[in-house]
């Protein structure tokens, strides 16, 4: 079975929606991730919690068999996130964010994971993603995640790092910010002359493209009556994208596609529920029914 | 062949966009819709226009064999409409509007229109709709489109015409404001509750969802390199959409989703060049070549 690594965040969310509202849940990139990938392969986990972060905070991690020995437990207070989303959903607002613990991380990848064949680099500081891929062994595929912050601050070290990457998740203002080209066509093409052969453009309620060597690939998200918190969607996707990825062993067309409608279906329970709820109560038989339910959401046949 | 009748504007846009410019050329929903629709079936047009409508202004309707029995040419001037897009061209800036002969637009259906089986009520005044459908003897198929402007003006009227349409064709901003709903499947519950056993509901760039009895379709978007100027494709969506529905004779759901699809291909053309040239340089090969694109750009397999 193959191992994917995943360098992130693992953090404390207090996130209000119209429909409700949460105070230092679990949460955080990694986390998500994590979390979404372990229904399909082992995962490994590299991120920095402070010394309030409890056992209990942790249970997801051990519950969903997700190795935790890169989880460092360092002087101070875990990172925190505070945000609220209006009623359309489709964007957070910021009104708080700690860096804490994670202000001075610096990802050490023990050595039981150096060999992981895939690696997902989580939205972090470009030289620190760089850092972890040179601690890295010989990796079969490597994803990265970034944001705006990083490719207006530090895009020199964010390219390096995207020479390096077979994979980039990001979403559409990203990809025209980064090519700065308004047509996402155009941008996608100047994003993946950077490196990354393929390129998934997360649009959020809207769904995905995928754009690689010889073929473009679009889906859907899948249409929710109960929406409660859209936090985590781009890092549980990235976790059912990977995960059914490490689990296909192969970067072929047909399973990169297969593995964007996990990706969605994963996004899709995460989205039902606050923090890690939606996630951790998701059975493998659900996740397969929405597979198809997602098939058939997507079917047309020619004459 | 059935025919499909179409009742709505016909008008001359000036418009500007990033890429070019173009003054007082063929445009209005009822042109756009019934271009888009004769490639597929025989397509009778009411409208108005003003003296200044000359025959060479006409000569697409000509070329594409849609019979003009039903437009009024009537003393004064024809609708203009100005508007202006900018780099995201998702939203269109109006910045003049003269509804001229259209303003006392009374739609008269010609007699040889009255048995028309397939019907698609542009958006125009819903009382103007309501007129349509009692002149009318036994449509198979009822469409229409609405906007904003209606829903916050004339709900009343809007809801009668609602209660006798087969199917709807709107954005999801109108969806969600007509149902006073933000979710959008929980809005498109409402909105079907009121009528339309068919929402269709466009998503511009995103694409379309389709709600319907038993079933939910979702489509993206074909993603174009160059997209010139938006304006009518939402009326070449719902063109392509009834011409090939009405092509096919029937309302089952896998006959809805291909007619989705060919609308989305139409739609598709139709932005790739200013006003009615992207449709009128069109062949069956380049269309029927493009469904089948759309199909590789959509298509997964389960394991």
């Amino acid at each position: 079975m193959s191992s994917i690594l995943v360098v992130g965040s693992v953090a404390l969310d207090s996130v209000k929606t119209p429909f409700g509202e949460v105070e230092d849940v679990l949460g955080g990139s990694a986390t998500y991730f994590s979390v979404a990938a372990s229904f399909f392969s082992q995962v490994r986990v590299v991120a920095v919690v402070g010394t309030d972060f409890t056992e209990e905070l942790g249970a997801p991690f051990k519950r969903h068999n997700i190795d935790t020995s890169g989880l460092v437990h360092s002087e101070g207070a875990t990172f925190r996130w505070k945000g609220e989303y209006g009623f359309d959903l489709n964007e957070a607002h910021t009104l708080d964010t700690q860096l804490n613990v994670f202000e001075s991380f610096k990802p050490d990848i023990p050595d039981s994971y150096k060999t992981s064949e895939y690696v997902f680099l989580g939205n972090i500081d470009p030289e620190l993603q760089l850092q972890v891929l040179d601690q890295i062994d010989k990796p079969r595929v490597v994803a990265c995640d970034t944001m705006n912050f990083w490719i207006d601050g530090k895009v020199d070290a964010l390219k390096k790092t995207l020479s390096r990457v077979d994979i980039l998740i990001i979403n559409d203002g990203e990809t025209r910010m980064l090519a700065d080209e308004a047509n996402l066509v155009r941008a996608a093409h100047k994003v993946r002359a950077m490196g990354p052969r393929i390129l998934i453009v997360k649009r959020g309620e809207y769904g995905v493209l995928m754009f690689n060597e010889d073929s473009v690939f679009g889906a859907p998200a899948f249409p929710l009556e109960d929406v409660y918190d859209p936090t985590g969607a781009g890092d549980s996707f990235a976790g059912g994208f990977m995960g059914h990825l490490a689990q296909s062993e192969g970067l072929d067309d047909s399973i990169l596609r297969r593995s964007i409608v996990y990706g969605s279906v994963m996004a899709s329970f995460n989205v039902e529920a606050f923090s890690l709820n939606g996630l951790g109560r998701l059975t493998k038989t659900a996740l397969d029914e929405r597979f198809r339910q997602f098939k058939s959401l997507t079917h047309f046949e020619a004459l």
